[in-house]
C-alpha cells in the first residue's frame, strides 16, 4: 500500500519538475484571473479595497526588510510599500486600479527606485495607475456613488486587536458618509488563496527545490562540534544564494534536548556527538513559502532509542499520506497521524493508554496545515481536499522530562508517571519531527519536499556520503 | 602627514587586536557601572522605567526575528520580550529590578525557553527579578511615594508619532496619580551610550572583524554575470557562521547604476562586466554594528574614470582622518571631505564653481555618523571628539543624469548643466562610497574595518588574488 502511494508520488513529481518555466506575461494573466474571480463575487456597485503591509522598525531609523502584504501581493505581485488596490466590478473601462507613490527624486536617490505607473504595470497588469495623493479624492468621489458598499480585508482585528489601515479607514469613511454600506472580503481572499492556481504551483515547487536544497546544505554542516548557527548559515545562505528573500519563518535549528522545543529559534548551542538535529526550515521565494522539517543524528547515525521514534513518526507520516486524498479532510489526516503514534507509544512503553489523551503528553501538535503566501496559510480546514490545496504531513514526538513534571497531581497522572518514567529516562531529550510539504493535484498528492533524505537509511546514506 | 597618521592606525590597531577575550562576568560589571552612571544623575525620588522592544509582526502569524531595545539592552543585556527595568536611585536595597515573564512550560515548549529569575541575575547582574505580573503592583507602590519622579525613555514620539509603550504608560500613570511628576531620560542614556566602554570597544573590534572577512567573501563573489544576491548571500553568510544575529542594517549590494542610489536594498540585478559594485554592510555582533562600505570594479580591474573618482573619494576619506582627533567635531571631519571633493570636482569637470553648493549634486550625504548599538546611534554632534566615541567617515560620490534634470530650472543651472554635461556623460552612473568604521581612543583615532582592501591599489591587488 505505501509503496503503492510512493510510486504515485514519484511518478506525478517527475511531471511537475518536467513544467516549462514560466512565459512572459504569464504572472500577469493569473493575476488579472485572480482579480475576476473576487470581483465574481462581489456587486456591481461595492468598492473593494486593499493597502499594502506597514513597515515595520527594526530599530531606531533602520526598518526590517519589506515584507508585503499577502492579500494584496496575491492581487497585484506589487511588493512596494505605501500602495492601495482598488476593485470596483461595476466599472467596465477600469475596474482595477493601483495606487503607487510619486516619484521622487531625492527620495529614490536615497532608498531606491520607485515604480513608475507604466512598470507598476508591467508587473500587475493592472493598466489604470495613480499616484496615492489622488487616493482621496478618487474615494470620495466613489463612495459617494448610489449603493455604494465599501469592502475592506481584514482579518478583522477583534475587540482587542490593533485596527489594520483597512479597519481604520472603514471607520473614517463611515463617519464621512452617513449611510455607507460596510464589509469585509477577507472569506473571498481566503477562499481564492486556498486553491493554488497553475502558476503558484509551479512557483511552489521551485520554493520547495531550494529549500530542499538548503536543508542538504544543512546535513552537510551539521558534526559534532559544530554550532546550531552554522548550520543556519549553511541554509539561509542556499535562500540568498538562489534569490529568495530569505525565510518563510524563522529557521528552527535545535539541537540535543532544543529540538524538544517545537519553535527554538535562537540557534545559540553546540552540538554534541550523540544528539539529534531537528531543521525546520523553508525559503520565502517569489512569496510562496513550503514548509520543511528533518531531524537526523549529528554524527549521521541513530542511536537505537533515537530510530525508535524515529521510525514511529515516519509510520505516522507515511500513513497520514495515504488519507491525504480528495474528499477527506486535514482532520482525517491528523488523525491517521495520531492512531499511528498513540499505538507506537504504547509499544514503547510511553503512554499506558492508546484510547485517551496520553498521547498528548508527547505528541503535542497538530500535523498539518495550509501552505501557500504564509507558512500557516489561510484556508478552510473544514472543506474536503481538492486538487489545487498544498498543506503539510508533520507528526513529531518530543520526549521532555519536564512534560511530566507539569502534569496536573492527578492519581491517574501520579499512576501514569510512574509507569512511564523509565522509558522517559531512555528517551529523553529525544525530539522529532518528520515534515514535508505537499500538492494536491488532479493525478494524486505530489510531495513537494521530496527531494530531502527522509527515512532513517536515506538520512544514514547521505549523511555518510557528505 | 597621511603616511604618518596611517602608521599610527596601525599600531594602535594591533594594540587592540591584542586585547584579551572578555573574563566571566565582564559584561555584567559592565553593565553594573553602566546602571549605576545612570542613576548618579537621578534624584534619589525617580524611578526610571525602561520596556523591551516589542515583537513585530512579518506577516499573518509569524514574527521578524526579535530585536531587543538598545537602551533596554545596554542597561540590562536581556535579549528577550516582555521585559521590563527599574531604576530606583534611593533605594539602597535594590535599585535595579528587572520584571520577565513567567514560567510557562507549554509556552515554553512552543515557542522556547524563558529565562528563570537566576538565569536573568546570571545575564544582567540584577539581583531582583521579578515577574511581569507583579509590576503593576510595584508601581502602584513606587508611584505613590512623596516626591515620585516618574522617569521614561523615548525618544518622545512628537505631536504626530505613535507613543511607544514608555509614553502611554506614563500619561496612564499621570492620570491615576495626581500631582505625578514626570520626566523623559532619553538624553541620559544617550550621552551615556556615546562614551564606549571598554568592553563595547573590544566587542565593536570584533563585530568590525566579522564584517570585514564577510566584505571579503563579498568580494570574492563578485565576478561579471553574478547576481548582486549573490554577493549578498556571501557576505551574510559570514555573519550568521560567526553567531551575529544578522546585519546591522539591511545590506547594500548595487552594482552599476545601483551604485548610485545610497540605500538600494533589492540586489536583484546581474553585474556586467566594467561595473562597479558598491557594497555597504555589516554584521550585528552582540548588539552591536559598525558600518563598513567598500566600492570596487566586478572585473577586479578599474576603469580610467571609475579611478577618476575612486581616488578622489579616497583622497577625502584620508584628509578626513587627520581631522577625527580629539577636541574636533564630527562636522569638522565632514567639512574636511567636502573641501577635498570639492577641488577634486572641479579638477574633473564635474562642477564650475567650487565656492558653492554645486558639489552636493554629487556629494548627496553627510560623511559622518556616530556607530554604536545602533548603526546611525544616538549621540549629541555638537560635542567635542573624545577618547571613547565611535563613527564612520564615508565621503562618496554619485554620477547620475537624473541629477542634472530635477535641478530647477533657473538660469545658472542651465549654464552649470551645459558646461558639465559632456563630463556627467563620461561619469554616468559611477557611484563609489568609501565607509570605515573608527574608535577615537587615549592613543589616537583606531581604524576597525581596516582588514577590508581600501586602496584602488589594494582592491585590485586582492581581486587579482582570489
Amino acid at each position: 500500500m505505501k509503496r503503492c502511494v510512493k510510486g504515485l508520488v514519484t511518478l506525478v513529481l517527475l511531471l511537475v519538475s518536467a513544467a516549462v518555466p514560466a512565459r512572459a506575461g504569464e504572472l500577469q494573466d493569473d493575476l488579472a484571473a485572480r482579480r475576476a474571480a473576487i470581483m465574481r463575487q462581489l456587486a456591481p456597485e461595492d468598492i473593494l479595497v486593499l493597502w499594502s503591509a506597514p513597515e515595520r522598525v527594526w530599530s531606531n531609523d533602520v526598518n526590517y526588510e519589506f515584507r508585503q502584504d499577502s492579500n494584496f501581493y496575491y492581487l497585484t505581485a506589487i511588493d512596494q510599500p505605501e500602495s492601495i488596490l482598488v476593485l470596483m466590478p461595476g466599472n467596465r473601462e477600469r475596474s482595477a486600479i493601483l495606487f503607487v507613490s510619486s516619484a521622487d527624486p531625492t527620495r529614490e536617490h536615497w532608498n531606491g527606485h520607485l515604480l513608475t505607473a507604466a512598470e507598476a504595470t508591467a508587473q500587475s497588469g493592472i493598466a489604470a495607475v495613480q499616484t496615492t495623493a489622488s487616493f482621496d479624492a478618487f474615494m470620495n468621489n466613489a463612495l459617494a456613488q448610489p449603493k455604494a458598499r465599501l469592502m475592506v480585508v481584514g482579518p478583522p482585528p477583534g475587540l482587542t486587536g490593533e485596527p489594520s489601515a483597512a479597519y481604520t479607514f472603514a471607520t473614517k469613511a463611515r463617519e464621512r458618509f452617513l449611510g455607507l454600506a460596510l464589509g469585509d472580503a477577507t472569506k473571498l481572499l481566503f477562499d481564492a488563496r486556498q486553491i493554488k492556481t497553475p502558476y503558484e504551483r509551479r512557483v511552489m515547487q521551485e520554493s520547495a527545490d531550494i529549500s530542499s536544497e538548503a536543508h542538504k546544505a544543512g546535513m552537510k554542516a551539521a558534526h559534532p562540534g559544530a554550532w546550531e548557527y552554522e548550520v543556519e548559515a549553511a541554509i539561509e545562505f542556499v535562500y540568498k544564494k538562489n534569490g529568495a528573500f530569505d525565510w518563510g519563518y524563522p529557521s528552527i535549528v535545535g539541537s540535543g534536548p532544543n529540538a524538544t522545543t517545537l519553535h527554538y529559534e535562537k540557534s545559540t548551542r553546540q552540538m554534541k556527538d550523540g544528539e539529534l538535529l531537528l531543521v525546520d526550515a523553508a525559503a520565502f521565494y517569489k512569496y510562496i513559502t513550503v514548509d520543511i522539517t528533518r531531524t537526523y543524528p549529528v554524527n549521521g547515525t541513530f542511536t537505537p532509542a533515537q530510530r525508535d521514534i524515529y521510525d514511529l513518526v515516519l509510520q505516522a507520516q507515511e500513513e497520514a499520506m495515504t488519507v491525504a486524498k480528495a474528499g477527506n479532510r486535514l482532520a482525517d489526516v491528523h488523525a491517521k497521524t495520531v492512531e499511528v503514534i498513540k499505538q507506537g507509544l504504547l509499544k514503547l512503553g510511553l503512554i499506558t493508554d492508546a484510547t485517551g489523551d496520553q498521547y498528548r503528553t508527547w505528541y503535542t501538535h497538530s500535523a498539518t496545515h495550509w501552505i501557500g503566501m504564509d507558512v500557516h496559510d489561510v484556508g478552510d480546514s473544514r472543506k474536503p481536499l481538492e486538487p489545487g490545496m498544498a498543506f503539510t504531513i508533520e507528526p513529531g514526538i518530543y520526549i521532555r522530562d519536564s512534560a511530566l513534571d507539569n502534569l496536573p497531581k492527578t492519581a491517574a497522572n501520579e499512576a501514569f508517571i510512574a509507569r512511564v518514567r523509565p522509558m522517559v529516562q531512555k528517551y529523553k531529550d529525544i525530539g522529532v519531527r518528520i515534515e514535508d510539504s505537499f500538492l494536491l493535484t488532479e493525478t494524486g498528492l505530489v510531495r513537494l519536499s521530496a527531494k530531502v533524505p527522509r527515512t532513517a537509511e536515506d538520512v544514514e546514506a547521505f549523511m555518510k556520503a557528505r
